[in-house]
């Protein structure tokens, strides 16, 4: 039995915050659903489309009476949003963000006094789209939600943690509870090097005075374009996370530059054997993606559907 | 009008000659249309799902007759096919190959004496499936084919490169001509660099101890599984394309890791705005991507179709 919510307000009406707006919608989660954003002009897009029931100009009108509250910014405005939070919440309202790195969280989180619950929260998943017209209210299904709970172990603070789970399931996702470290360090491998590296080939490739953007298009379908997509991204939400995740990515980083100096010493002295045991690990991992349903694998993937 | 051949031999029938077979049977090019491969296995298969009409055990069989030769072999093995070919192929039979890599196959080419015409082409287009049972007509289409002379301006030889874009075009690709040098940088940036990339990504997840494979399936939506689609590529055909290309690979990879050391330099000490500016160019060029038709762009990308 899903829990219902009477008001739902949600801080940051970007692709994250209005699909979690829509889902909650679709689900019958939420009466009305508030949505609040520092932009007028995001606002406006946001009740326009359908988003939200309408959008609010203070963090206080959105708060009041609110009893789930969705902070769904860049990484970097979570911890000033949680200290207004804090002290306009009502009393038991159940708190989740949406970031994508929860070190950061959690600490701003534990310092913070409030009668609210605060529950950091991180649902993989995401396009390269943004905006509030972006958001669709499938994005979460059949993919991974994260919680990392503040340390605490009062029974409240653990029935909170089971809410904001039952709030993920109703939308569609899995949830999965961990440490805030061993989240950072996990989602620096699957999602914060993978972006660093696409955003690093794009700027390379676009100061490469011998090859044209147009001859960079035309034969994208080599293996660039796959790229493009991730680093196509929101820059200011990218922007956050590194700069809030400097451990674990410089860590992963260290690693895939060793691992590439391997290679790249392998490709100067032309070692046949080096390369194919490495290049062929790739297709297990694939294989368990595509097993797992994070990928659908067909011949034609990524063409249009005439193909 | 296009040039009907009466026989096509496909000297390699993995997911590109297997494709290329179907697309000259659909278009109606070859008459008959006979698959040669080393492996018996493979011969059984291509036959076994209709790619080619008959699979046979010798070079010499497969090319007596054959107006079309199709060279579509691991790239590391193309200097030696084509040797094979000038001594057993009809005079005047137009050979084309479909290597990722021109220079190794323009020496090696220019060098043989053959009546014969042999015209390097590049297809750019695949998926990280391989066999003959991965092939499908579809591949090429609105995709480019590139082709790189020989150094010859006689006018038979000009005859046949036109003979060869003219293929190219009946199977649905567009045809870009250029020197071979320009050909292997252009793909080096657009093709190998991505591939080698996504296969040193793969293996610095799969060495890092701490974080499971399983974590890194569930994760895999924050950006990681778009670059295991690429990574699950064919390795001995990745492997003959960066012992091959080793000088314009290692060009565009120094400036890759110029770049990465720039992005790492401004996440370390916490350089926001570098990060941002960057970041932002991805955008630009994915737009110019998916309005190419290189690219499908739906806010549900890659996603399955209930999504």
């Amino acid at each position: 039995m899903n829990e219902k919510f009477s008001k739902a307000a949600i801080i940051g009406v970007g692709l994250i915050g209005s699909s979690l707006a829509r889902a909650l919608r679709e689900a019958g989660l939420a009466e009305t659903i508030i949505g609040f954003d520092q932009s007028a002009d995001v606002r406006a897009r946001a009740v326009g489309c359908g988003a939200v029931d309408a959008a609010v100009q203070t963090l206080k009108e959105a708060l009041g009476g609110a009893d789930l509250i969705v902070v769904s910014t860049p990484v970097g405005a979570v911890a000033e949003i949680l200290a207004g939070v804090a002290k306009e919440a009502e009393p038991g309202a159940l708190v989740v963000d949406v970031g994508s790195v929860k070190g950061a969280v959690v600490n701003a989180a534990a310092a913070i006094s409030t009668r609210a619950f605060i529950v950091p929260c991180h649902p993989v998943a995401g396009t390269e789209q943004s905006g509030p017209e972006a958001g669709f209210a499938a994005l979460f299904r059949d993919r991974w939600s994260i919680i990392t709970p503040l340390p605490r172990q009062d029974e409240e603070y653990l029935a909170a943690v089971a809410r904001a789970a039952g709030v993920w399931r109703a939308v569609g996702a899995h949830v999965e509870i961990m440490d805030h470290e061993h989240h950072d360090l996990a989602l620096a491998i699957t999602s914060h090097l993978p972006h660093l590296i696409a955003f690093t080939l794009v700027g390379a490739a676009d100061d490469l005075e011998s090859v044209t953007e147009a001859e960079i298009v035309k034969y994208s379908a080599g293996g660039f374009r796959d790229f493009t997509r991730i680093a196509a991204s929101d820059p200011v939400m990218w922007r956050d996370v590194f700069l809030n995740n400097k451990a674990a990515i410089l860590e992963v980083l260290g690693r895939f530059s060793e691992e590439l100096a391997l290679l790249q010493r392998a490709i100067r002295w032309g070692d046949a054997d080096t390369l194919e045991s490495v290049f062929a690990r790739g297709r297990t991992l694939r294989r368990a993606i595509v097993a797992a349903g994070q990928e659908k694998d067909v011949p034609n993937f990524g063409r249009d559907e005439k193909d």
